[in-house]
C-alpha cells in the first residue's frame, strides 16, 4: 500500500520567503511548484526544481490567476481563452527549469482561488483542462474528487489524481468545510497523523458533523505554509511508514 | 544567395497593441516573439506563435528585461544568476507556445536594452549565454556581430547568427550610430532597400562618414514598430527578390 | 441648461498608447484619468493632469482593479478592505499629479469592471464609497443611476453624480444592454449626437425595445478608445452646442 | 542633545512579510514606509501608517526603483524624466494613507539602488531632488552625506537631513564600505550601540583602518530585516537613552 503527499512549494517572490522548502522537499513524494503568476519567480523555480529532482521528488505545475498581490487567492474572471493561455505559459516556464534540472513538469495542479474555482466554475474548468490538454496529453492532473476539474480532465482523455486533505474537516457530503468556518482547520499533528492513515488505507474518517466518510484519494496534501507546516508533514509522513504504509509519487519519474 | 529577414514581434500587452503583427508574419522569414517580461502576453504569444507556424516563419525568443514599464528600453543592473534564470523562463513560456504550434523555439534574441548591454556587458552577456545552453544548446543565438554576446556564445559552442540593420547608420568601426544622433536612422524605403541588397551580397554600404563598410550579416533586422514599418519591409523583400536573392530562414524548421 | 462630458483618458501604459487623448482633451469638460492599476502610468497621469489643467479640464480619478493584463476589465474578488485601500492609493497618486499640475482631483469613477460590478455588489460598492470618504468627504463620485455604488455613496453624504451613455442602448428599465448583445454600442455618430441632446434637455430616448425612456444624468460619457471615438465625441459636442446646451463640468475648479 | 532613529518599514508584499513593523514602530523616530514600487502594497501601507500615527512615529516616503522582483535593489537606468514622476507618483500614493491616518508623509528617502545611485547619479538626484519639490518643496530630504542627492536637493532650496549607520564599517574618507567586503557589516549589538552613542555626540568612530571618523549626523538608521534586527534596534535606543541622549524625530508632527 502506497499513497503520494504532495505540497505547495516555491511559493516566495524576489526578497520575499514563504515557508520552509528545503525541509518539505525531504518529507513530500510531490512537489507543487508555483510558477510567477501568483508566486515563485525564475530563481526560485530553478532552485526548486533542481532540489526536488536531487531528492527524487516529482514536481508539478501550481498553476494559477495573474495576481501576486493576491497570492492568486482572489477569484479573477478571466475569459477562458485567456485563461488557457495563461496556464500554458506557467507550465511551459516551469517545465524549462524541470528540464535544466534533469527532469520533466510531470503534473498540474490548480492553485487557490483558481482551485476552488474550477471545483464548479465549468467554462474555467474547461480552460484549464484545454491548456493541459494542449501543452502534453500525457500529464496527469491532481485536484478535489468530485470537482468540475477533474470530472471534465477525465472525459477529455486526462489522467487524473484524486487528493484529500488530511489537516481540513469535511462536510458529510464529503466536501471541505470553508476556511472560515470555526473548526475547518485541525491543528493537532497527531489527529492529523491518524486521519492521514485512515485515509490513506480508504477507512472511514468523522466528518464535521461525525458522519463516518470515506475519502478515496491518491495523494495526501499537506500545507507548506502555516506556523508548525514542517513538524505536521513530519508527523503525518511518520504515521504513514509506522503504519506500514509506502510514500511514493503518484506519477513515476522517468529516467 | 540568400538571407533571412527577422523582425521583433508579439510585442502588444493585454489591452494594448504595437506594429502590424499579420502583415509583418507575412514579409518576414524569422519572427523574434516578446516573451510576456517586457512586452507581449500569453494570447498574443499563443497567436502570434499560430499565425508564424502557419505561414513557415521561424519562431526566436525575444528575451529581455523584466520591465514592462520600461518595454525592456532600460538597463537594469540584475545579477547575472537572476538574469539566466530570467531568460530560461522566458524560453520555456514561449516554447510551450510554439510546441503547442507545432514547432518549436528555434533561436534567441535579446531585446532593447539587454541587447544593447551584452554588446559590452561580459557577465550579462555570459548569463544570457549559460540561459540558453541551459535550455537547450542547439538553440542558434542572434546578435551584433562584434559583441560579447555572441563572442561568447561562440565560445561555448553555441551557433551564432550576426544580424545587420539597413535602416541603421554604422560608425566607420561597424557599430551602430546611436539612435539619439541625427541620421542614426533611415527613413527612405527606396535607401534602405538598395542597402539591404548590398549588405545581402556582401558588397560595402556607406558608413555615417562616407567610409565603404563592408558587414557581414545571415540576417536583416526589420523593425516592426515605427510608422511605415511595414511599407518599409516590403521595399527590402521587394529589392531583395528583384535582385535574385532569396529570403530563407538562417535555422530550418523540422517537421 | 448646461451637461457635462466625461472620457476616459490617460490609459496608455508605457511604451502603449491608447486612443486620442490630446483630442478629447479639447472636446470633454471632465477626464476620468487612470490611475496606474489597470492602465496609466506616472509619465501619463503627469501628462494627462498637466494638459487637462491648462485646458480647464476637470481632473477625476479612474480606479480600477489592480489588473493591467486584463485592462480592469475582469472581475477581481478583491476582499472589500483590501479594495478599498487599493482605491485610496489610486486616489492619492493621481492627486499628486493634479497638484503638481496645479489643481486637484475632482471627482471618482470607477473602471471597466470594478464600474459594473459595483452596480450590484453592496461589498465592493461599500468599499470604494469607504475609500473615497477617507480620503475626502468632498470628492463627488460619478456613476450609473440606480446603482449601488451611487445608493451607498449618497447615504455615506457623498456628492453623487449620474452619468448616461448616449452611444449605449438601454433596456426599458433604464439598464445598459451588455456589450456582447447586438445593438448594445451605438456607431452612427448623428444618432448618438441626437440621443445626446435629448438626455441633456431630460426628453426621452428609445429604449431597445422602442419603449421611451427618459434618463436624468448630469454627465454624458463618451469613449475615447473605439474607432471614431473623437469624431463621434465631436459631432456630440457640436450638437450639444447648436442646440444651445451648454457644457460645462459637474464640479467647478477652484482657484 | 537628541538625535532621529529611522528605519525601512512596510516592506512586505501582499502574502509577504518583512521584518517586524510592529516592534520598529516602537524603537524609531522616524519611519520610512514603501510605497509600492519596490516593496510595500496599499494595505501595509495603511497599516504601516495608522499604527505609526497613533505611536508618533513620523512617516517618511521610501521611494524607489520600479521592482518589485528584484527589491528595488538593481540599479535601473530610468530616463530622469520618467524617474521623476515615478517618485511623485509614489509620494503621492503614501501620502493618502498618512492623511487618512491623520497625518501626512514627512520627508522622503530613497531606497535600495536608487539611494546608491544617487550618491554619484548626477541626473537621477537631480530628477528625485526634482519630484520632491514638484510634490511639495517643503519636504525634506534624508539621506548620505557628501551625496550628490542632499548636494543637489540642498541647492534647489529643500530641507536636508544627513544620517549614519551605526552598523556599517566606513571608509577613512568617511564613505560606507560596499557590503560585499568582509567586515562591512557589524553584527556585535554592544558595538553597534556604543557607535551609535559616539555617532550621535559628534564624537569620531573608528573607520575600517583604524583612522578616527567624525560623522556628522542628524538620524541614525537602524535595519529592520535582517535577523536580529529588533535586538540591535533596542540596544541602540537604550543605550543612547542611558547616555542622556534624546530620541527624536528631525521633522515635527504638526498638529
Amino acid at each position: 500500500m502506497c499513497i503520494d503527499l504532495n505540497s505547495d512549494l516555491g511559493e516566495g517572490f524576489g526578497q520575499w520567503t514563504l515557508g520552509d522548502d528545503d525541509a518539505l522537499l525531504s518529507i513530500v513524494t510531490s512537489a507543487n511548484v508555483a510558477c510567477g503568476f501568483h508566486a515563485g519567480d525564475p530563481v526560485i523555480m530553478r532552485r526548486t526544481c533542481e532540489t526536488a529532482a536531487a531528492r527524487g521528488v516529482v514536481i508539478g505545475a501550481q498553476v494559477g490567476y495573474r495576481d501576486l498581490a493576491g497570492f492568486g487567492r482572489r477569484f479573477v474572471d478571466v475569459p477562458p481563452v485567456e485563461l488557457a493561455d495563461d496556464v500554458i505559459y506557467q507550465i511551459g516556464a516551469l517545465d524549462a527549469f524541470a528540464r535544466v534540472a534533469g527532469t520533466r513538469v510531470r503534473y498540474v495542479k490548480p492553485h487557490g482561488a483558481l482551485y476552488n474555482a474550477i471545483v464548479h466554475h465549468e467554462a474555467q474548468a474547461a480552460a484549464v483542462v484545454a491548456a493541459v490538454r494542449a501543452y502534453d496529453p500525457g500529464l496527469p492532473v491532481l485536484g478535489l474528487p468530485g470537482s468540475a476539474w477533474l470530472r471534465q480532465a477525465c472525459r477529455a482523455g486526462l489522467t487524473t489524481v484524486a487528493e484529500c486533505f488530511a489537516d481540513r474537516a469535511y462536510t458529510r457530503e464529503g466536501r471541505l468545510v470553508p476556511r472560515g468556518v470555526p473548526g475547518a482547520v485541525l491543528h493537532d499533528p497527531a489527529r492529523v497523523a491518524e486521519r492521514s492513515v485512515r485515509m490513506a488505507r480508504g477507512e472511514p474518517v468523522e466528518a464535521v458533523d461525525g458522519t463516518p466518510l470515506t475519502i478515496t484519494a491518491d495523494s495526501i496534501c499537506v500545507h507548506g505554509d502555516s506556523p508548525g507546516a514542517v513538524t505536521m508533514a513530519l508527523e503525518v509522513r511518520d504515521a504513514l511508514k509506522e503504519n506500514g504504509i509506502g510514500l511514493a509519487p503518484f506519477v513515476e519519474e522517468k529516467p
